[in-house]
Parts: structure tokens; C-alpha cells; sequence
């Protein structure tokens, strides 16, 4: 590609620098510029993928003709801001899951999102992963037949770790621990795979963290085509990252090796799926052809913006997955009675 | 063992014969006799195990006084009045599981145990595999830590093989279908490893069986330790058997290939269970000992008639796990909000 896609990167932690490496990995993008509020952090950036250039506020940012679309990495409770900004100046915008931490600012991006008519896309990677893959196609393929229970788990031992200097400490800005974090990502795979979930049942417990939020949540997801899903995302164990479905035909099994998460081009090298057919016991290793979700998002998210590719993910996709999750926080507080994930997303003013 | 405890089989389908073939590869007992209303039956039944005579009616049997126990299984809908009059005719008494068929009669059998003073058992066997005894080992030597999530799953595709003369295929006989049928198990093998379960909730569907039983059931268990367990419960899918639990510490995955559960003394090397150490995302195969849970209980049953053993599964325990089923089809019915364990038992008279 001749003419690279010009994006800049917003929130220089951790995560912009996997998002930068996955970028680094194809020839679509070109990162032109970044902003960070601290000035080491812009140059620390800036040498270590060389981005010729750094603005020194946001607005500055924003006013760089050059750049034709942001990358949003900043914490969950600052994304609507930043994001509506970004629209305002006419940039197309990629932000990291979930797409907020209120289902009221991830309905009104959703909105203004539709109101600018900018390209928008968020990180639900997770479907990417070769694993969901194959298995979307074994669902498209009739090969699992009929979908009674899938089954979610996505934890890890972030809960023992904490301490109160990060942001995932407080209820207020990460509610329900694990369950926006993590659970986000399975909500979006498993509404992927089976269409849109009708109610979300859900019972969490603080049981050896010290952080205000809970390390043990089990949610029960029923979609509107009538299967059942079971979804946990605990923050007091080693890590796990599985996705079962128990068809009719087949029931297939996937479980990942997080550790390579973030080098998304390893992940599936990682991972191992695993199918049963019926009238079988044994289970067989499915090939998993390898791809790379980062790279495969920022370049569909980038070449949208040329009005060549459609996104896959964007505002309604992920209000939908975060909805599932706040379903599930109003649940727990019903004692774990069923909620509506169509009445959160009413209550949050809608998506347009 | 040269006096060998003398039992004997009552209803004489499937199950007994498993049962017969399992006592038959120990040299504890003896079985002299046997019942079942239809001649055929009795004399195939004499045929098949070597049985040296049958009653013609159940009433003889009770009174033949070389019988020191009966084994039963019959019906879940008639455990009650096989069990009672046992016990009246001074028989120790071992049941196949789930303790009946409704928690009034689980109770009232309780009761009529402990009244009578009788040896009695019932036939949760599967926490005797070797996967669930070495869990149990590991959580009693601390190396999982503490327990944040359980997850068990016990699915076959019985729901869509049932017919109308089978009577899994009606609600009345069998509430909840998979749930009664398989989940009981896992109710019990749960609380083996982590303690009485607290209040449970519980969604059901039915989705492609014809029988009246749903076919996709997803439970909460929250238990009085605090942790959380997903229990799924299907009959829509080719079989499964597992049981994983996530700890501070380590991760167990436990998978039964469920193929040779008739044939107890080989299901172990059939299964495989994993550990997942602290900071590892590796998983290695954990050692499973050899075991033979059919064998075991039953010899475990028999000794106990003689003072030698003690019984591990009594009413109690068995009330307690049909007791976290009952409750689950209780929350069910409140649309998924919690049902507490203690009610359920309390609402059907208490265990005495």
C-alpha cells in the first residue's frame, strides 16, 4: 500500500503498545502522531514505534488535518469524552473494549456516532481469534446442528494483585470486577456466535480480593433464539480463557493460553479446539488456521475509513455486549432474577 | 472373606445389573436373592449373575431371613414404599440416586432411617472417581488454595432420543429432566468437595426434545463457604462429564469420557484431570489412582452391615442433593431469583 492509512494514537499505556505492534505487523496503517496528558510518556511513545510526530493537548490532536482517525486506549470512564470530541473533528474512531463504563455514555456515543456518520469501530478482538472462527463456521455449516448450552469462562488472578493506586480497585470505575473487564469479550463472542441475548441472570461474590469489586461472578445468558449460556469471570484464579457449545450434532471446546493474548499473532498457536460429534466420546483436534486480531481489526478499521472494508464491530455490537454485562450487574442486585437486556439499553436513552 | 454379606437385587432393570457386575468383581457380597414383579425378569436376572432363588413378591423377599440388605433400584417415583417397608422388615437398605422423586419423600425416608436405625446408602457414586477423590485432596492439603468458581457439567442426548413409554419423558416422574436425572450427581460431588450449598438459582429450557422435561438447564450454586458453582445439566448434545474448580492457587479440570461409566473399574482411565499452578498457563496431567466406585460403594454397604465400615453417602447427603435440584426448579419458576437449600428441606418436613 502506497498511501498508509494515517491514525494516531490517544492513551499511551500498555494497551497502545500492543495496538501499535499489531499495526506494526501489516502494511495498511501508519501511525503519524499521539497524545498522552504527560510529556515522557508522549516521547517514550514516539521512539519506541517511531511516530515522527506528538500533540501536545488533545485538541492539538485533533486540529492535524494529516491524521484521518484516532486510536482510543485511555481508561473506560474517559472514553465518551474523548471519543465525542474526536467525531466532532471529523475523525474516524477505534476504541478499546468495552466501548464505555456506563451504559449511559455507551448509548450516547452510540448516537453520536450515527449523527456523524464517521467510521467507528471498538476492540471486541476476541471474536477474531481462530477459534471463534472456525466455530462460527461450524454454526453457519449446520456441523454443530442445534445450540442448547454454551459455556464462557475468562478469569484470572487480577483480584489478588490489586491494590488501590489502580483504577480496576473501585467499584465506580470498574463495576462488577471481571465481569466488565473480562466478561465483555465473551458477551461479545457469545452474541456473535448466537445472536442477541434476551436476559441475563447473575450472582457475584467478594470473596478474597481486597478491592471494593468482586473476584467471582457466574452470569446465565438466555438469547432470544432460546439457548442457554453460562458465563464466569473470576479474579482469583490462574487464567483461563475456555468457549464451549453443546449442539445438537457436535459440541466443540475451545480453551486459550492467555499468556500469548496480546501477541495476537501467536494466540491460536496457543489455543486448541476440540470437537465431539455425535454418537462420539472421543474428541478431535480441530485445525485452527492462524490470524491475528489486532492487526486484522486496526486494518479493517483502517480501510473502512477508505470506504474499502465494513466494520465488523461497531457502536451497536458493543452497547449490546456491555448491556449483557450491566443486565448482569442488575440482576445481582435482584438477587439473581432475570433482567432484560432491552430495557438496560432503553434506560440508557437507546441507541438511535 | 469366607462369610460374605448376603443382598439382594430389587427391580430388576439396567441399573441392577451394573450394579450386580459391580459387587461381582469385589468378594464382599453375596447376592441370594432377588425381585421384580414379572417372572421373566426374575429368572433372566437369577440366570445372568448366578442368583440362587427369587421372591414372587417383594413381601417374601423381605421376609427371607438370610437377606441382610436390599439394593434398590426401582423407580425414583417408588424409592419411598420400597425403601419404608424395608426398613420396617429390619433390612439394611442401599438406593440407586437421585433418594426418590420428590423432596417429600426424601425426607420422610430420612426420617424413617433414622427412626429405624437401619444401615442405609444411596448410590452417589461419582464422588468416588478418581478425578473427584484427588480434587478432594488437593483442596484438604491446601495446594488449590481457596476456591473462588466451580463448574460442573453432566449433559448426554437423552432428551432427543426419549419417547412416550419411557417415563424420563414426563415432567411428573422426572421434574427437570437432565437436572434430576444428571444433575444430581454433580449436586452431591459439589458438596463433597466445598460444603453445603447455600441458595441456588436456576433457568430452564426446552428446546428440542418432545418430552414434557426441558433440555438446556443452567444452575448457580452459591455455597455457605461463599464460592460460586455453574452447574449445566442438558439432554440435547453428545455427552459430557466435567467438573473444573478455579482456586487462589491452582485450577483442576476434571473430563469423564462417560462412555464406560457402567464399567466403573475402567472409568478413570478414561478421564483425565489437569492442574493449572499459580503463575503457570500451562496445564499437566495430574495422576489419576485406580478406583471402582460401583464396587466400592456397594462393599463399602455391605461391611457397614456388619459394623466394618461406615457409610459415606447416607439420607442426609442425598436429601441435600436432591434438595439443591428441587431448589434450582424452584428459582426456575421465580424467573432465576435465588431459592435458599434450608427452606426446601424445611418445606418438606426437615431430615428429623
Amino acid at each position: 500500500m502506497t498511501d498508509k492509512v494515517r491514525l494516531a494514537s490517544v492513551g499511551l499505556g500498555r494497551w497502545a503498545r500492543v495496538l501499535a505492534r499489531g499495526a506494526g505487523r501489516g502494511d495498511v496503517i501508519d501511525l503519524v502522531s499521539c497524545f498522552s496528558r504527560t510529556e515522557e510518556k508522549r516521547s517514550a511513545f514516539q521512539e519506541e514505534y517511531g511516530i515522527p510526530r506528538a500533540a501536545s493537548t488533545y485538541e492539538e490532536l485533533l486540529a492535524d488535518d494529516e491524521i484521518e482517525g484516532v486510536l482510543v486506549t485511555t481508561p473506560n470512564d474517559t472514553h465518551r469524552g474523548v471519543i465525542e470530541q474526536a467525531l466532532e473533528a471529523g475523525k474516524a474512531v477505534y476504541t478499546d473494549k468495552p466501548i464505555a463504563n456506563t451504559m449511559e455514555d455507551a448509548t450516547a456515543i452510540a448516537r453520536a456516532v450515527k449523527a456523524s456518520g464517521n467510521v467507528f469501530a471498538v476492540g471486541h478482538s476476541a471474536r477474531r481469534l481462530s477459534g471463534a472462527r472456525v466455530m462460527q463456521r461450524w454454526l453457519a455449516e449446520g456441523k454443530l446442528g442445534e445450540v442448547s448450552i454454551a459455556e464462557a469462562n475468562f478469569s484470572n488472578e487480577r483480584g489478588l494483585e490489586l491494590t488501590p493506586d489502580n483504577w480496576r480497585w473501585y467499584k465506580s470505575k470498574s463495576p462488577g470486577g471481571p465481569l466488565i473487564q473480562l466478561g465483555v469479550h465473551h458477551a461479545d463472542n457469545l452474541q456473535a456466535l448466537l445472536g442477541p441475548v434476551k436476559k441475563v441472570n447473575c450472582t457475584t461474590k467478594r470473596l478474597y480480593t481486597d478491592a471494593e469489586i468482586p473476584d467471582a461472578t457466574i452470569s446465565v445468558l438466555e438469547f432470544e433464539a432460546g439457548m442457554l449460556a453460562y458465563l464466569g469471570c473470576g479474579w482469583a484464579s490462574p487464567g483461563v480463557y475456555t468457549l464451549n457449545l453443546l449442539g445438537t450434532k457436535a459440541n466443540l471446546f475451545y480453551d486459550l493460553d492467555f499468556t500469548h493474548w496480546d501477541e495476537s499473532h501467536l494466540a491460536d498457536k496457543y489455543s486448541s479446539l476440540k470437537s465431539q460429534l455425535h454418537g462420539q466420546s472421543e474428541r478431535e483436534t480441530v485445525d485452527l488456521p492462524a490470524t491475528d486480531m489486532f492487526c486484522e481489526q486496526l486494518e479493517e478499521f483502517a480501510l473502512a475509513i477508505r470506504g474499502e472494508a465494513k466494520v465488523e464491530v461497531g457502536a451497536d455490537e458493543a452497547v449490546r455486549a456491555l448491556a449483557v454485562i450491566y443486565a448482569a450487574l442488575e440482576s445481582d442486585e435482584r438477587d439473581g432474577a432475570a433482567v432484560e437486556v432491552a430495557e438496560i439499553i432503553e434506560q440508557a436513552g437507546g441507541i438511535g
